[in-house]
């Protein structure tokens, strides 16, 4: 039986910081991994500007029902639901993710959670697993699935690496060259076709 | 983070053999693992029966596919996939589930697989993994997701008896006898109520 991995931020949905940074005209909360490679000290850097600005979780969830899945990816992901199985693996949070899922239609996702106070401040966040997306990948092919995992960050080439078969979708150029051993796709009807040949 | 884990036959819709030994009106083919513990043994026998009866896999799809998930499992499944993450372990075969899956909105399913030969008659099956349902659920605490079984048979037990929470849903007299010390409900609402409580 196969199960098809997928990132979420940049590959169904929008990131979710970026769009949270546009709406408040906070730049240093473009800030990702990407400048920032030590997770936990870009989590605690984002805890301290929403405890400057006073922003609590509800601030946050409300732009994020704002926000849409990225354009085809409802599409692509029901389509592939229908020939396969799919599960999200997130470095998101819980309390972020959502809105968003109730858009694509509630495929499983797994991911971290926040730790929120009783005044809905954000406090601290949870990490589900340490190297989470890897060890996901690890477990479901410890059930004897045939895993299939895209995504388009640093933090997914481990997940990427460990399953039976992958591809990056829409990763930065330096990404790219990183691991020319990759392929990299940038539209739906490709990932689907190159799924199709891992589920064949 | 949360996962509910739960059994499809009998929790979320009916029996698929006993439905098609109706629909054929071979009486054989009502026997279950509560006739035949050997799974083996029993799944022989309903292979036997289907080359007796010139009966191939779009005759089991064509039964299946008039199938309806029981009443309220639509809207129990959708309100759990609301508040948290649903993963359908079962052991029926990917080519069975597809029709009733559609029918719940497509939860995720890791299940069994037949082995279909050209002409489309089914010439045995493939277990995902001996003791498959309890292998999940220790592979779903590995990535520390903390889970809830649910399920109506004894191949539900071990599964049940591997999660962090669980009940039996459903399960007939003798089950409930053997296994006095696991809740048994009888409503998705009750279900509801020992899941919310185990969420909390």
């Amino acid at each position: 039986m196969n199960l098809v991995c997928l990132d979420l931020e940049g590959v169904l949905v929008p990131e979710i910081w970026i769009a949270f940074s546009q709406a408040t005209g906070i730049g240093e909360l473009r800030r990702t991994t990407r400048d920032e490679p030590d997770y936990d000290k870009l989590m605690q850097f984002r805890l301290e500007i929403l405890k400057k600005n006073n922003l609590k979780l509800p601030d946050i969830q409300k732009v994020i029902s704002g926000m849409q899945p990225l354009s085809g990816a409802l599409e692509f992901a029901n389509s592939l639901r229908e020939k396969t199985q799919l599960v999200i693996l997130s470095d998101t949070f819980e309390q972020f993710a959502k809105p968003l899922m109730q858009k694509l239609l509630l495929p499983t996702l797994f991911c971290n959670s926040l730790k929120i106070a009783e005044d809905q401040s954000v406090t601290g966040y949870t990490l589900r697993h340490q190297n989470g997306k890897k060890e996901a990948v690890r477990a479901f092919k410890s059930m004897n699935l045939r895993v299939f995992a895209a995504g388009d960050s640093f933090n997914d080439l481990a997940m990427i690496r460990e399953a039976d078969g992958g591809c990056l979708f829409r990763a930065p150029e330096q990404i790219q060259k990183d691991c020319a051993d990759l392929i990299c796709v940038d539209t739906f009807e490709k990932l689907m076709e190159v799924i199709d040949k891992f589920l064949k």
